[in-house]
């Protein structure tokens, strides 16, 4: 596969959620992370996994106390290819910004956002996907790209396939029905079992005026406020605090959605979120395999024992875990975090309670 | 109840065992931490105990690694009061150099030996077991005191009732017909259910004289050895290396059993030789009542989210717990312990695993 001209990744690298707690803080997010143990951040393997399809047409839109660990990670951008966001403002004002600055780089530009903290295993399968998602996008809709069910997941927002497209070079693509929440497990259960839903990955192919004037429909000032910064980067700081923080799938998806202007391209290629601990463990075993008790870091200084599950040993002590399934330990050095896979989506629980108590330093 | 002029307690402060680690060390052993939260040692909760019995009539003998720190925590005992052992011998020998040393002092003199880091709640209950014994220990038997099993333990020693003696003085005190190892489950429900067995929780009452000549029917030169030691101090590093390996059950109390010369004062006054964290556990909940996760230190530093079991928070660092029950997490500065307590007494063998990997820094 060859890179497509006018095609632009957008990298919104951003939220940096608590339920991998203690490894990412609001300091240092996932995303910087080698989580997966492959030598790469996970910012740094969606870079990798993108740069076959777009070459150096990437945007990195990440915040600002986050922007020099970026440029660390990928010196090859360069300066205006990183936007540093003063405020968090969720996910549509930091791709309509990027749409609002690519319009004016090159103004038919196809841009393609992905998040820079997901996982993907098969990558010839993503590429073309992309590459469909795409041919669909030049028509003038905003296309997501649905996920194949692996379980009944309750952690996702689902896809309700319509109609399939006749689109040319497309040849999976369908016609968006409804995006729905997350379900309950009865729900998820008859989504999967139905076969008409797919998993929204937050994935989204879209020309970038064709964004900014689905935005300029539901949310006309905020449209013209992205519009503006991108005109004159120097307002950025006075304009950006006051912009409506909203994900794109309320902003847009889900209004386009009704209006029977979004199209989904089904995929089925590994995807992970790793939303939480379990989730991880997911990942390396399907990508190692399942061992006895999965060792993230600090493999020497950890002792199993009739034990299963994950440790990562980040602070140079001993960790010896005796008889425990599926448990989950994460040493790091001002904070130790015991749990199960079970109950890994719990974690941000912890957090709350951290803050509660005024321990912000260790969030 | 008034002090005995010609009784003396011995506490053997030895036996650093493993089944605590990582709080307990080889370099710092049980019997010198608050384990229990009563801001006292085991070995000062032992001497406290003993002390109305027995006002000023103490030895402590330790190893010579812990001299100071037993020291430090009995700043009353004198220079002659602590006897360090060049290495540990088991504890025959400690006992029985105890034993040649006081007769040398008081030609009459009863020894109690108690573990330094056993707990016993109910004292009263506790000092009149022991004036029983000391009466029968007048007439010249080896006197232990036999503690009612509360659950079929399985990691104890029993000792099975025979006749009751008639003693005045020990209106409770029976013969001793015969010591039995540590059962299996089944054979402990039947020991129990007889009522004819008491848990062997290592205490003696005894003449000092008496003991050294019992010892003398079985070990001869070992009751030589320590007499020559108790005589010339000096000889003590060059005799203790060559002294028998051994526990007092075996060299004194099981072969006197089966001559017929021990007697068993029954008692039931709340005693835990804190074997592992299990045990620990069950005796904060007996003191305190049973709480949804206790901590022994660092309270401030524990975050718990549906959890219960035992946390020690000894490093400074936040220790969170999702979603576990009967967890322990032992967390020091240097080595974490997660386990259960179903599991507990399985430490032990994440020792030998440090140990094997040349990590004796660590145990």
């Amino acid at each position: 596969m060859t890179s497509i001209d006018d095609f632009w990744a957008v990298i919104p690298a951003g939220g940096s959620g608590t339920r991998l707690w203690p490894l990412s803080r609001r300091s240092s997010p996932k995303f910087l992370h080698d989580l997966t143990g492959t030598g790469q951040s996970l910012l740094r393997a969606t870079w990798e996994r993108l740069v076959p399809l777009v070459e150096d047409r990437v945007l990195v839109v990440t915040g600002a106390a986050h922007e020099d660990a970026v440029r660390g990670q990928l010196p090859m951008l360069r300066r205006d290819d990183v936007v540093a966001e003063p405020l968090p403002r969720d996910s549509m004002p930091a791709i309509g910004l990027a749409a609002a600055i690519l319009e004016r780089r090159d103004p038919g530009a196809i841009l393609g956002a992905f998040h820079a903290d997901h996982v993907i295993s098969d990558l010839d399968a993503f590429r073309a996907a992309v590459a469909e998602a795409i041919a669909v996008a030049r028509t003038g809709d905003l296309v997501t790209i649905g996920i194949e069910p692996t379980h009944p997941a309750t952690g996702f927002g689902y896809i309700k396939l319509g109609d399939r497209l006749d689109v040319p070079g497309a040849p999976s693509a369908h016609r968006v029905d409804v995006f729905v929440e997350k379900p309950d497990a009865a729900t998820a259960e008859s989504y999967v079992r139905s076969g008409e839903y797919r998993w929204n990955a937050g994935m989204f192919v879209v020309g970038a005026t064709t964004l900014l004037e689905l935005l300029a429909e539901t949310h006309p000032e905020l449209a013209a406020n992205l519009r503006i910064i991108a005109s004159d980067p120097r307002r950025l700081h006075d304009l950006w605090p006051s912009l409506s923080k909203i994900a794109i799938d309320h902003a847009v998806a889900e209004p386009a959605a009704a209006a029977g202007r979004v199209a989904v391209v089904p995929a089925s290629f590994g995807w992970n979120d790793i939303g939480d601990f379990s989730s991880l463990a997911e990942v390396l075993d399907q990508a190692h395999g399942t061992p006895t008790l999965r060792v993230i870091t600090g493999v020497d200084d950890v002792v199993s024992i009739d034990s299963s599950g994950l440790v990562a040993a980040d602070s140079g002590r001993a960790v010896a875990i005796v008889g425990l399934d599926d448990v989950i330990v994460i040493d790091t050095a001002d904070a130790l975090l015991v749990t199960t896979k079970e109950r890994a989506q719990d974690v941000k629980k912890v957090v709350d309670e951290l803050q509660q108590r005024g321990r912000s330093d260790l969030t």
